[in-house]
C-alpha cells in the first residue's frame, strides 16, 4: 500500500521524462508567473478556471480545463485565489481527497483572520494535505529571475511526505524551501511578508525622537544664542558641527540603552530574590529589541567617525586655524607647547578609535552569518564582555573631551550644558549600578539566584 | 519488503558499529583524497580500479579489487572516473543493478556536452540510483581540511532516498549537504565549480572603462595642460588628485546605472501599455547585474572616501596652506570669513556623508545572510527607497561642490569642462525623468500595468 | 506494520489539534524552561521526576508523575539529567524500547568522557532511539526569547525517523534543526558549547606579542631616549603616536604569516618530490588559522586608517605646524615646493589605500555568507591572488614610506633601526621567495608534484 502514496510518485514521474503535470487553480497575475515558470523548469501545467475559455493570456503549452477536470490531471494543486473565494473548493470536496493543495495565498494586514488562510483551507478539505508555501515570492521576481530577497520558500504543512514533494518541486524552480513544521507555522509564514522591520520600529523612533531633540539643543547654544548675543551668523553649522554633536550623543545614549535592560533585570531579580516571575512587558520587549538598538547606535557612531574626519578640510575649520597663525605671526606671540593638553587631545582620540573598532566587531558578530558560526558561550563573551567595554571606552572618550573645561560655570550657556554632559548621564550611571551588581557579594548572590536558588521559595 | 530498500540499510550498518562499506571507481587523486577522508570518519573503503595490483598509493586500511568484485562489497560506488571513461561501466550493468551511484565529476569547460555527466550516467545505467555530489569539492581541500569555501556539498538525484544516504555521508565527513532537487539540476551543478565570476564581468568591464577615461580626461586636464600653459610639472598628480576624481565619478556613474534599467523598463511599459512582452535581452541582462554595478559602485565611493580623507595629511596640500599662511602673514592682508562659503563646503561635505552613510547600508543589506533575513517588502523598501535616496544625495554632493564655479567659463580647459560636470548627466537625467514617472497621472497607469492592464489587450 | 511506526504518529496527533504529548525526564532549570516553551507551543508535557509530589516549581499545565510512569505517556522522552545520573534508566529498559529518547545534557569539560554522553546512553538503551539535540540552547535564552546565538539545534542519532520527529519539534519551537548525521557526531555536538574560539587562540597570542614587543621598542626610540638625550617629556606620544607604529607593523608581519606557511608547504613539496608526505603538525595547524591571522590583521589595519586619519585633528600636529609657519612667517624664509617629496607622500598613501582597501575585501569574502556563495576557484582567486596582491601593496608601501631615509644612518637610536624596517623583513623575504617559485621552471615542477608525479616514487 505505501506504493500509491506521496512517496512513490515523484519517482516515477521525473525519471519517464519530466512530465510531472502540476495544477494551477487561478489565472491571476501569481498563477500565470508560477505556470510559466515551471513550464520553463520542465513541468507540464493545467490551469483550472471558472470560464476556460476567456483565459487568453496565459502561458503558451499550457493546458486551461475547468476545476474539476484539472484537479483530475494532478495530485499537486496550487491554490492562487484569494482566502475570500475558497468557497468554491467545497463543491469539489470529492475530487481533492488525497490531493496536495499549495496555498500560496497572503493577506492584506498582519492577523487580519483568527486563522491562518492554510489552517482555513485545512478546515474547508480535511480530506486534503494542505502545504503553505510560495507566498514570499513575488510574481514580477519569478518572471524576471530577480530573486535577491526571496529565494526563500517558507514551506509548512501536517504530511511531511506532502511537504517534501513540493520541497522538490520549490528546489527544481531555482528556490530555497525552508521547512517550518506543521501547519501551526501558517500564521506566521502568511504575516512574514506583510512585516516592515517590526523590530527595528522602536529604534528608530527612539533615535529619530533623540536626534530631533539634541539637533534644537544644539541649535539654540551654538546658533541662537551666538546671534543673540554677538550678532553673529553661524547658521553654517547647522550642516555639519551640529549633527557631529548630535550623532555622538545619541550613539551613546543608544548604546548605554542596550546594557540599561540587562541590569534592570538583575536588580529585579535581586529584589525580588527569584528568577521565577516574569519580567514586565515593556522590560521584556526592550531586552528584545537590543541587538537592533545598538546597530542604529553604530550608524550614529559610524556618521560621527565620518564628521569628524572631515573637520580638517572644511573651509571654517580652515579659516579659523589660518587666521590664528597669521595673528600669532604678527603678533609675535609665542605658543608655548602644554604637555597636558598634546596628552588629553591624544587620549581623547585614542579611547574613540578603540571604542569604535570595538564596536564596529560588535556590529560585525550581530551579522546572520557570523552570530550562527559562534556558540552561546562566545556569543555573550563578544556581546556582553566586549560590549561593556565599548561602553566604558565611549563614556571614556565623552569624558575626557570635557577635560578640563568639565566644571567651568562659563560653558552654560542661558544656563544649558553642552549636550555632551547631558549624554553622559545615562552610560556614567549604568556604569555605576553595574559595578555594583559586579562586586563579588552581589554577584553571587544573582548567580545563585539565576541558578534557580530563591529567597522566600514558599511565594509561588 | 520496506526492508530490503535503501532506507534501513544505514541504520543497520552504523548502530553495529560504523562498519559501513563504501566503494569508490578509480584510484586517481580525488578518489584517494575522498578514501582517506572516508576512513578516517569510521567507514570502510573498497578502491575498484582497472589494475587493482598496480595501486600502490592507496591510504593504508582500504581495499583495492576489480571493478566488478569491488561492486560487490557496497550498495554506494563513488565514481572517480573522468565522463570519456565511462564506457566501462556497461560491462558491469548488472552489477550495478539497484546501486547507488555517486557521480563526482567535473568537466574543463562550461556546458562542454550536451546533457550533463551525471545525465549521461543515469542514460548508461539506468538500473542504478545516480547521484551528483561532491563535484564542488576539492581534492587538496578534503586533505588538508581547509574547506572554507567549499563545506557546501550540491547533491541531486532522482531517487530521494539514494539522494538522503549520500546527504548522510556527505554530513559525517563535515561537510554541508545541499538538496537541489532531481537530476535536472546536474547541468547546473557540474558548472558551478568552472565559473568565474561570471555576473561581475560586465560590471567589472564597465567600470574599467569608466575608469581608464576619466583617467585619461583627468590627466590632460591637470597635467598635461599646465605643463604646455606654465610649464608645470605637476605629474604628482597622478597618484592622488586624478584617482580622486576618477573615483566618485565613476562610483556616480555606476550607481546611477543601477536605477536607469528601472526607469527604461516602466517608460518601455508605459509605451506598451502592457507588461505582458518581454524587454529586450540587453536589458534583461542589465537589470541582472544591479547587484554587482551597485557593489563596484561602492568600492569606489569607499576608496574615494579614504582618498578624501587623507588630503590633509598630503605634503603637498600642507605646503600649499602653509605658503598661502604665510603669503597672507607677510602681505598682513585681511582674510574675510564668507559664511556663504561656509555653508557650500559644509553642506557639501555633509550630503556627501549621508549619501555614503546609506551606500554603505545598501551594500550592507545585499550581504547574503542579511537579504535572506529581509522579506520582499523590507527587501524592495531598502533597495528601491534607500536606493534613490542616495543617488540624490550623491548627486547633489555632486553639484553643491561645483558650487558657483558651475557656470563660470574660465573652468574650460582646451574646450574640456570638468569631469565632474560630465559625471552628472546620467544621474540628473535619471533623477528628472523618476521624478516625471512618479508625477500621480503617470505613475497611476504604470501601476495599473504592472497589475496586469493593458492598453490594446487584442494586441496579445 | 508502518503504522505503529514513529513515522504516521505526528500527522494524526498535530491534525486531532496540537495535542501531541512529549515527556522530560527532570525537573532542573532546563528541563522546565524547555518544558514551558513546548506548553506554549502547543504540546502536552509530563515531567517524570523522582519524588512527583516535591516538585512545586513547574510550569503549570504540566503532569508530573514517577519515571516510569511518565514514560508510558508519550513515545518522545527528553533527559534532562546530568550524565552521572543516566543509571536510574536502566531500571526502566524495558519501558523505554522503541521510545525516543532526546540527549540534552553537555558536559563541563570538553572531551571529558571517552565516549560522547549520547552514545554513552546509546549504550545503556540499546532499544531506545537515541537522537542528540538541544544542547547548544541556554535555558535563559528559551525563557526570554533572545536566541540570537542559538537559534541552531544540531541534531544527531542513528534512527532517521526518530531525528526527523525531533527536528519536526525543534522547528515548532521557532528554532532551526541542523541535521548532523549519525551519533558518530554526538562527540563533537557536545564539545561545541563549550569552546571559546579555539581557532582564534594563536593568532591572538601571536598579535598580543608583537604588539607589546613593538610597543615598548617604540616607546623606547620615542620617548626614552628624547627624555635621556634632551630632557624632553613626549610621553604623550604613547596615546596615539607609538600605536600608530605598533598597528600597521603587526598588521603587516601577521599578514605576511599569513602566506608564509604556503610558501614553507610548497619549499618542503619541492624538496621532498612529492605531496603524499604530511606536513609536520606546526605546519598544519598553522595553515588553518590562516583566516584567522588574516582577520587579526585586518584589524590592526582599521586601527592604523583610523589613527592615521585623525592626524590632523591632533593638538600636536597642529601646534607642530602653527609654530613651523609662524617660524617661517617671521624669517621670511623661502619653503620651495619639492616635487620629488610630493610624489613619495601621495604614492605612499595611494598604496596604503589600495592596499587596505583590497585587505577590506578579502575580509569581507571570508564572512561565511559570503564565502559560502562562491566556489573553490574564485574564492582561490580572492584569497591567493588578491592576497598576494594585497601583502605587495602594503609592503610598498611602508617602503615608500621609508623612502629616502631608508639608508641614512641618522634614523639610528642607541643602534635601533626605526621599527618598521625591522617589519619589512618577513614580507620582502616572502615576496622574493614566492616570485622565486613562479619562475616558470620551478612552478612546472610545484605543479606536477601537486597533481600527483612524484620524483622518487619507490619512496613511499
Amino acid at each position: 500500500m505505501e506504493k500509491t502514496s506521496t512517496d512513490t510518485l515523484p519517482l516515477t514521474m521525473i525519471s519517464s521524462g519530466k512530465q510531472e503535470t502540476i495544477c494551477i487553480f487561478g489565472t491571476g497575475d501569481f498563477g500565470r508567473s508560477l505556470g510559466l515558470k515551471m513550464l520553463q523548469c520542465g513541468y507540464s501545467i493545467v490551469f483550472g478556471s471558472r470560464n476556460p475559455g476567456m483565459s487568453g493570456l496565459l502561458p503558451s503549452g499550457a493546458e486551461v480545463l475547468s476545476y474539476s477536470e484539472a484537479a483530475q490531471k494532478s495530485d499537486i494543486i496550487i491554490l492562487t485565489v484569494h482566502r475570500e473565494h475558497y468557497d468554491f473548493l467545497t463543491h469539489l470536496t470529492e475530487g481533492l481527497n488525497g490531493k496536495i493543495m499549495v496555498d500560496v495565498s497572503n493577506n492584506l494586514k498582519i492577523n487580519q483572520y483568527p486563522e491562518s488562510n492554510a489552517e482555513y483551507l485545512d478546515q474547508l478539505l480535511p480530506g486534503a494535505h494542505v502545504v503553505k508555501a510560495f507566498n514570499t515570492i513575488s510574481a514580477w521576481a519569478l518572471q524576471s529571475g530577480a530573486l535577491d530577497a526571496s529565494r526563500q520558500v517558507f514551506v509548512c504543512g501536517n504530511d511531511s511526505k506532502a511537504k517534501q514533494r513540493v520541497m522538490d518541486i520549490v528546489r527544481t524552480l531555482g528556490l530555497t524551501p525552508l521547512d517550518k513544521g506543521s501547519l501551526l507555522a501558517a500564521k506566521e509564514i502568511e504575516n512574514y511578508p506583510l512585516q516592515l522591520f517590526p523590530m527595528w520600529k522602536f529604534p528608530f523612533c527612539l533615535a529619530a525622537v533623540l536626534c530631533v531633540f539634541f539637533f534644537f539643543y544644539g541649535a539654540v547654544r551654538d546658533v541662537i544664542y551666538p546671534y543673540v548675543h554677538e550678532k553673529k551668523d553661524s547658521t553654517f553649522r547647522l550642516a555639519v558641527s551640529i549633527p557631529n554633536r548630535v550623532c555622538p550623543i545619541t550613539a551613546l545614549t543608544l548604546l548605554a540603552l542596550v546594557y540599561l535592560p540587562g541590569v534592570i533585570a538583575a536588580i529585579l531579580q535581586l529584589y525580588r530574590g527569584t528568577k521565577y516571575r516574569r519580567f514586565p512587558n515593556w522590560l521584556d520587549h526592550w531586552m528584545l529589541c537590543r541587538k537592533q538598538l545598538g546597530l542604529v547606535a553604530l550608524g550614529f557612531a559610524c556618521l560621527h567617525v565620518l564628521y569628524t574626519l572631515v573637520i580638517p578640510i572644511r573651509y571654517y575649520v580652515r579659516w579659523t586655524m589660518n587666521n590664528r597663525t597669521i595673528a600669532q605671526a604678527t603678533t609675535k606671540k609665542e605658543n608655548p607647547f602644554i604637555t597636558s593638553t598634546a596628552w588629553l587631545s591624544d587620549s581623547y582620540l585614542a579611547l574613540g578609535i578603540l571604542g569604535f573598532f570595538l564596536f564596529v566587531l560588535l556590529g560585525i558578530t550581530s551579522l546572520p552569518s557570523v552570530s550562527n558560526a559562534v556558540n552561546w558561550r562566545e556569543f555573550r563573551f563578544v556581546q556582553s564582555k566586549l560590549g561593556f567595554l565599548t561602553l566604558i571606552l565611549c563614556t571614556a572618550h565623552t569624558l575626557v573631551y570635557g577635560g578640563r573645561r568639565f566644571l567651568s560655570s562659563s560653558i552654560l550657556r542661558w544656563y544649558l550644558p553642552p549636550a555632551y554632559i547631558i549624554a553622559l548621564i545615562i552610560p556614567c550611571t549604568l556604569l555605576v549600578v553595574k559595578f555594583i551588581l559586579i562586586l563579588p557579594c552581589i554577584d553571587k548572590t544573582l548567580t545563585r539566584i539565576r541558578q534557580g536558588w530563591e529567597r522566600n521559595p514558599k511565594f509561588l
